[in-house]
């Protein structure tokens, strides 16, 4: 008898998988030009030039000290500098102390988690939202709460959110710009959020985390300002990835940042140690991590992320899909023609479409549709999309 | 209030680690040249000329492609290669899909114990051994158990292993060439080990896994052959690292073999894809993924170990030390000349000499020498050994 929890997460493999995996094979069959395979957020625009300027550089040094350990909070100077790269971008006042480097968003967030949660501990998400999430708290114990989501606008319910509140929240994952909505929560929504929990902290006598979840900070267009969370709410831990704003997800290369302002930050930053250690990881990647604060700085080349967003989002408005315009990261929140959003994406998938039903996302009645993706496939997809919604 | 234990593993840093930071500290003060320090596993000889010359070729290919994620298992190809590379050594007959990458053999056992584990379940481990089993072991909500050294020979203590073997023994983790001991389990010592857990396996009617630690399979000296696990137990979980063997440990790439002969091999490798994923691990670091399988039959150039095997053993026994002569990994494991093995290691401490006292390792009375290091550190410390011995 082995773990049967751990046996259904790699069983049953998501939404998204399958249809990749679906579309990967039917391009066999019709030719990969003729499937418009719109469900995976995997970046299609390389990494910039200096990432491989910097690791042609870095192997010039001996290899026994390149490829050698790294403490397991990250080599010192890497964190160092990406303390240093933070503070001029948003006035904060970090120091190597306040990070500590991972194998990317998904092992801060494990990590973070599984640091912070004590049994009856609960964890609240707001709908739409990554479905991974459910996967990390349950795993660290805890029980997942969802914020039915705000469709309007697709910023944050906070009715509803404060009704989930209790003295058994331990924490809070917000992630913006956001997966799938590619929404970027606004500084009013921020600082209403920030009441809130401020407000219920005191009310309860207890400490509520806010994770903030942000590989897309850096993908953002029509120059918005996404607003860096700790400025707002003081218990707030930063979980970042450099997947995509240097396009190297495979590398497995991030980190969390754990302000001093927060409460019992020594405890907490301790205890993200241990849960390292506890967990497995014994070090994030060293080649990567000196990439990453070489490269801090780089701008993401957004240029493509931006047309194709402009492009699919014009097409499919014209043609009558509705859509909250995205601001950030690269994926399009449509809602589905048909209140089954499942349905929706099975007829698509007729027509080679292939995009993902919004419901693993906690939210009904959508799909998701990636467009870190050729802007080809995005022309010559348009005219099926525009038949799909014929059929209407 | 969060996770205690969680905090415990953080802030209490390991007896190695904490002389490690004394040497970092002590030699600021006496000169770098002045402490011999012995107490870390950090491999001192550069990686293969092979593994710079790899990824100067990698980073010809597109930049999206070589930093773009893998599946969750691993690079297919690269899955391939090491299958047919472990079949040519071992004579086994694995295929890609009896292999999940992973972030080294720290990541490779903290998956596989995760898979396996129900509750109420027990491992057992076999003294001297790796402190790290245990907060995994923990992490995952089952027992450690201990198995007391062979003092003889350091081998592994039969009678007592048979005693703590219950129907709720999930695994057993082994390691050799073993840290700390050096030794390698002998083929007898494994035949025998595999006939008791066949034979109780069959009492209880439970499948019982035999994790395998093998990051020191490559480091071995006098030709001697180090049995593949696999090959004398079918239910064994081979958990391999490139941290020693390429000498690359800060880029934390190794797999789990799960072999088709294994109880319910599928539903295992599910479950530890299912691991993986529930402790945030993604993909394996991708870009050295594809170096392990290029790499993959690079020969360890061991010779540097091997002198400083010979010229350590040698001058400590002289002296009157005694050790077990090890045959593989880069340790010796020394009898403390005074029954408390912390006393002694605070008197070598007094000399600027760090050896790590056995006592974190499931076995009082002795220390632990690593001799990744210099020889030119091993030359100069051998008289000062001497003259500790002298105070007994």
């Amino acid at each position: 008898m082995i773990n049967k929890q751990m046996f259904e997460y790699g069983s049953k493999s998501s939404v998204i998988r399958e249809l990749f995996s679906y579309g990967l094979e039917r391009k066999k069959i019709v030719g990969a030009d003729k499937v418009y395979d719109f469900s995976i957020g995997n970046p299609s625009i390389p990494a910039p030039a200096m990432v491989k300027q910097v690791i042609l550089e870095l192997l010039e040094e001996p290899a026994e000290v390149l490829h050698g350990y790294s403490p397991a909070a990250g080599d010192p100077k890497v964190r160092e500098a990406l303390a240093d790269s933070v503070n001029r971008k948003f006035g904060t006042r970090y120091r190597a102390d306040n990070f500590y480097m991972t194998a990317g968003a998904a092992a801060s967030l494990a990590i973070s988690i599984q640091a912070l949660t004590v049994p009856g501990d609960e964890f609240i998400v707001f709908a739409p939202f990554f479905p991974e999430y459910a996967v990390w708290v349950e795993t660290a114990g805890a029980k997942l709460l969802v914020t039915p989501a705000d469709t309007e606008h697709f910023q944050i319910h906070l009715e509803a959110f404060e009704n989930l509140l209790t003295p058994r929240t331990k924490g809070v994952i917000i992630n913006s710009p956001n997966n799938p909505s590619g929404v970027v929560y606004s500084e009013e929504t921020i600082m209403k959020l920030s009441e809130i929990l401020e407000r219920k902290q005191k009310e309860y006598g207890t400490s509520i985390y806010l994770l903030a979840d942000e590989p897309y900070r850096e993908i953002v267009y029509d120059g918005l300002k996404v607003p860096f969370i700790p400025n707002y709410y003081k218990n707030t831990l930063v979980c970042y990835s450099y997947s995509k704003a240097l396009s190297m997800p495979g590398e497995r290369i991030g980190y969390v940042i754990v302000p001093d302002e927060g409460e019992n930050a020594q405890e907490v930053m301790a205890a993200i140690a241990g849960a390292g250690r506890a967990l497995g990881y014994v070090c994030a990647p060293v080649l990567f991590q000196r990439v990453a604060a070489r490269c801090a700085d780089v701008p993401s080349d957004i240029s493509a992320y931006k047309r194709n967003r402009d492009l699919l989002y014009g097409g499919l408005t014209e043609f009558g899909y509705e859509c909250v315009r995205p601001q950030g990261a690269f994926y399009l929140f449509v809602r589905s023609p048909e209140p089954d959003a499942k349905a929706f994406s099975e007829r698509a998938k007729q027509h080679d479409v292939l995009v993902v039903p919004s419901d693993s996302f906690g939210c009904t009645g959508y799909v998701r549709v990636s467009y870190c993706v050729s802007e080809k496939m995005i022309r010559d997809a348009l005219p099926v999309f525009a038949d799909i919604m014929k059929e209407y």
